[in-house]
């Protein structure tokens, strides 16, 4: 699956203007703040992939790497910058692979971060209409999120996000969070995925609502 | 009553053109994240309605389906689209039809669902100067707001809501909370609708911040 | 004192102009969802008011009214309209009259309401740096915002204000607010008045957030 | 250093623009509202400073002081302007002398007066990913945030602030808190304090809603 060029709602998008505008999107929304962050999605063969340190809601379309996804080499930098591709790619590489997905986003919210407080390895969630936003979900299933520990370095956090992605509790999700951290969050392309973020963290909200 | 081509402040407007400006507004205030929610509104003998499963944000004046509001058959699809108008089409034209309403919002704000959770089948409003905001409330009286229960599917919504429409004690009311879910917000054209959906958020959220 | 035509920043702005920016800027904030709350200010000898009635971030400069400040007589009816000038005309012509003011806003923020909640006949604030910027006033300051009983109808607040106003320990204040409904705040011009409105919801949402 | 004119994300800005775009930004998150909170950057040899009681969303380019950072001398005043420079100078100087800053933002957030409440003369923060976003820390760090005693006037936190540069535990630290009135905050260059603050202000929230 690929960054869809032509949309759920009917029209054509360049998918690296795309990821931008939902890079700018993201950071009105809190969740990619202080450069925080990221987002990659497949544009055919290629994985398109957002620098690392920079202000997320900056990023124009020629400042994305274009990365092998199965290797992770970088087939394309970046024009005009010294910036390297996000750390995140090692879970990103990790989510597609396993996942079959054709975007992943890394959010730094401060729901996210206070949802994983609510459980111990899993956040489970029930009762929302929402649920549904969730490819496959039912409002009246109990949903599982896992809940990873959070690492030194991002590239560490590939074996914790592995070991969930192969645990069959979790065969019905799109994100996991990582404690003290923030969440990743999938989608069949870069619309799921956009769509799988505003539900989870929605749902991130609405769970820790519930509970005080 | 029909969407206003010429609204109370004095301006035209294009119905279509006005219903997708209204779904970005939503978005932004968080009503309609993650593809919820969702609006119709009349224009003459014609019923707009938004389609389902779209990012409500980026739905574009084409996007619209026609329906006969009397049948819910479609006269007219969204121009190059597959997608299919709302599911809340059934409630929609229950309200439509019980209340002489020229348009209905659908509302999945985190405010609706936690001011469901402060009732049983009932949200009682009392006290705040912006009750004056409903056609027909006075800042004196108690304002009787339903809540139904959830189901599976939101076609099934229908009979809970038209029970509550039959029902005296809500005859003064232009909402519906739909509990884990969301709310259903109309008015007499598309203008009253956004007052009245502006209104019954700025209560969800009253009577939850005043009851804790 | 009237509506600045050069500003404090040293750009001129159109009176009619600035109050629409403003009643937009207001609306981002919450402060005029669902038709509520409303501005006015003096341009020479004329007063600027907005309608009644009306969606507030909708308004154009020609939606403005023209009245006599000193009889309140409508002198130029808003452009094809049909609609009347702010209910709070009452109110507004109080506070022009007998604190000089240039500008009056009216406020149905929640902040406000629930900050009415803390005091019976006066909300005191002290202990915050933001104090300093109300005209006036020290950061080591007890200062008191009265609070007035809600109406059944806005005119019917005029008495109410009007007592405030006379009452000495009121003497340094900007701002009433009104029980269950919201506030009105003003300054000797448009660009005060917005600044005592964007302080004075500060310490309402402070005064809040330190009891609780 | 200076503000970079060509920034992290390889394209060039003007540094004024900049640092008027950056006061928008600051004052949409709710920082610099009522005219409060401030920021200035090196340009090359030159201090640009943002004047004093003006709505800091309205500064264009031309309104910036050119200030000598060693002396604190206006070398050109902001162009048709009566405006002084803003009164955080003092402080400003302060940050750039004993810290090789290359620019330092003020703020008056809800976030940074209630983080100040958390602590008496130190926020300690640890147990964020957030962490990071800060030059030299870790997220495994506990990071000491200094809290001082605000003053009558601006310009009196000086001492108060030299004394916390001066002090050891806050070698790593690029903020302070003023209790009851916000917070500074600084960087190498105008897109590190931009950085810094976003990163900052989320740790505030962050600190707060995990103790509450």
């Amino acid at each position: 699956m690929t960054v869809a060029r032509r949309t759920t709602d009917g029209r054509a998008d360049d998918p690296r203007e795309l990821l931008c505008q939902l890079l700018r999107q993201f950071y009105a929304n809190g969740w990619v703040s202080g450069t925080g962050g990221g987002i990659c999605g497949l544009d055919g063969r290629d994985l398109l992939v957002a620098p690392t340190g920079v202000h997320k809601e900056t990023i124009q379309p020629p400042d994305l790497f274009v990365l092998d996804p199965s290797t992770g080499a970088v087939l394309e930098p970046a024009s005009g910058s010294t910036s390297r591709p996000s750390e995140c790619v090692g879970v990103f590489r990790a989510v597609l692979r396993r996942r079959g997905a054709g975007a992943v986003m890394h959010s730094h919210a401060l729901d996210a971060v206070l949802a994983a407080d609510l459980g111990d390895d899993v956040l489970t969630v029930r009762g929302f209409e929402m649920l549904k936003g969730i490819r496959g979900v039912a409002n009246s299933d109990e949903h599982a999120v896992p809940i990873i520990a959070n690492t030194a370095h991002e590239a560490d956090l590939v074996s914790g996000v592995e070991r969930v992605l192969e645990d069959r509790r979790f065969a019905q999700t799109y994100a996991v969070l990582v404690r003290d951290h923030g969440a990743y969050v999938w989608g069949a392309d870069v619309w799921e995925t956009k769509k799988h973020a505003e539900v989870y963290h929605w749902l991130f909200g609405a769970a820790r609502a519930r509970r005080s």
